[in-house]
């Protein structure tokens, strides 16, 4: 019964202050199912909101084995020791049946996690449908009102993640491999198109020049896509976390694009398309959620789908049946 | 009141025997926005279902200036010489406010049109939200019940066009002009990455040596996409409408692919696929529809987003209050 009298204004005023026992709790309201903590979890962020967006939202993303949590693990330490509040969240919209979360994992980003100016949260387990990015999105929100100045959202998993992640970041940063031709034949559809910047990893010992190689071909591909954030000019990076070599440009590559950015009026004008967006596309989730949720209705739909198939009914008249 | 006392299973059988008139009185039902010659239409293409998927399905698209109507011009008459049916049908998602179609200009595509073993068709009217690609789904069925072998589905005008028309075909074509560097800077996103074949058009004249480099370049370039059709290395030709190059081996090419994506068990599977994501599409567009039209809804919805973008509200809180 202790929850169902949290105070609100405290909370959020303990949020405001730094107190990461009160943003630990705050972000579990978030991403609780219990509809009394939703109720409080969205009392909690209207108190907060005008407190947050000040932050850089960076967006993670690699192909499999490219090491993200190491790089996110040397890159965030070095934010925090240039003076930055670093927030480390993670996006994962697998079900909780295809195994789930890889940075429940304790320990990942070690060093990271017992660093003063970082927070590191595991990804939320995923439920229900639609739900995952929203909860990301509203613990980002969490940490923007507690002050954090660089928030770093990480993809786990498979699926749409990178899309999810693209929809709610300032700059979104791909981390791929040395040799592009090969590693490239692996890599998503149109994944390159939405990255402002390409990290070729790992880049330390016997793998430097590759790397460097492998850094003019992404550039050259990248001259030919269309640019992920209209006005800047995508490029790639050669980067070690072990080594720490290529850490800094990287920062520097994201505050110049910040300075970019912020001096059009695309900065703003992104954000609030990505807000609406997030209203719309939760409309849409949970117009189609209720559908397909009521009774019976997959057992019509999957003997729909069979006659449509078989050629017994066309696709109009299937859908008709359906909300007849 | 004529047409209300449509004889259905007679039309369908002058379909089927190739009577032109008949087609195309079918295809005006299809595009119907009264309800009697919508139901009528459904009984009609029911009838005729299993007459339909015999054809080989091509989706065309093209950068600005790329010459798609001169290429399928040629293109499409040389197979009519070779013995095909071919019809060529258009998709517009473009709003009626924007221009509207672009193929109702009946000069276009003149010795086609004449042509005895050619149909084009006009791009349908766009209209209500999410209709248009099912009416020229359904207009290809039709097309598919009368004969023909070659379904040429062009893009015309802006917006997702390209998306609908990939997620109707069995291949898909794109049309490029020489250089393509500074050519795909304006290709719109991952288009590349959706065509089984790119024609780098206007192979003629002193233009033959460009477009020769330009193959190779995009052919480097499909390397390092993921293919657009698992099974198939999408490929790069040089032709020239003009000249009649280059269009006898867009055919062997569009017929190796055939072969090969028949061989797996690819070719029928993503047609299966395509039907039941038609069909769920259309289930989120009626549900979409429905909620959007309510009265009212509309300047709840307004006042809703400036409220969340004013910080007043939560996304959730929206949200919420919309389905209250």
């Amino acid at each position: 019964k202790r929850e169902d009298k949290l105070d609100i204004p405290n909370l959020a005023a303990e949020i405001r202050s730094g107190n990461r026992i009160a943003l630990s709790r705050a972000i579990t309201l978030v991403e609780s199912s219990n509809s009394d903590h939703k109720e409080q979890a969205q009392k909690l962020l209207q108190e907060l909101l005008s407190f947050t967006g000040n932050s850089i939202r960076i967006g993670i993303t690699g192909v499999p084995g490219a090491g993200k949590s190491t790089f996110i693990e040397s890159f965030g330490s070095m934010l925090c020791d240039m003076g930055k509040k670093v927030a480390v969240l993670a996006i994962d919209p697998s079900s909780s049946l295809s195994g789930g979360s890889i940075l429940g994992d304790k320990t990942r980003m070690e060093k990271l996690s017992r660093t003063s100016n970082a927070f590191v949260r595991p990804s939320p387990s995923a439920g229900t449908l639609g739900g995952v990015h929203k909860k990301t999105r509203e613990t980002m929100l969490l940490c923007e009102a507690a002050g954090f100045d660089v928030i770093l959202i990480e993809t786990v998993g498979v699926g749409q993640s990178e899309t999810f992640v693209r929809g709610m970041v300032d700059f979104f940063l791909l981390l791929v491999l040395t040799g592009a031709g090969d590693e490239l034949q692996g890599m998503k559809k149109g994944i390159m198109e939405l990255a402002d910047g390409i990290i070729v990893h790992k880049s330390d010992g016997d793998n430097v020049v590759r790397a460097r190689r492998t850094v003019r071909e992404y550039k050259q591909i990248l001259h030919f896509l269309q640019p992920a954030t209209p006005g800047w000019m995508s490029t790639s990076l050669a980067v070690s976390s072990v080594e720490k070599t290529g850490l800094k440009e990287t920062w520097d590559m994201i505050c110049k694009f910040e300075e970019t950015i912020k001096a059009s009026s695309y900065w703003n004008m992104r954000r609030s398309e990505q807000t609406k967006d997030w209203f719309h596309s939760m409309i849409t989730d949970h117009l189609i959620e209720s559908f397909y949720q009521a009774s019976d209705r997959k057992s019509l739909i999957q003997s729909l789908e069979k006659s449509i198939l078989h050629g017994e009914i066309t696709v109009t008249q299937g859908v008709k049946k359906l909300f007849e």
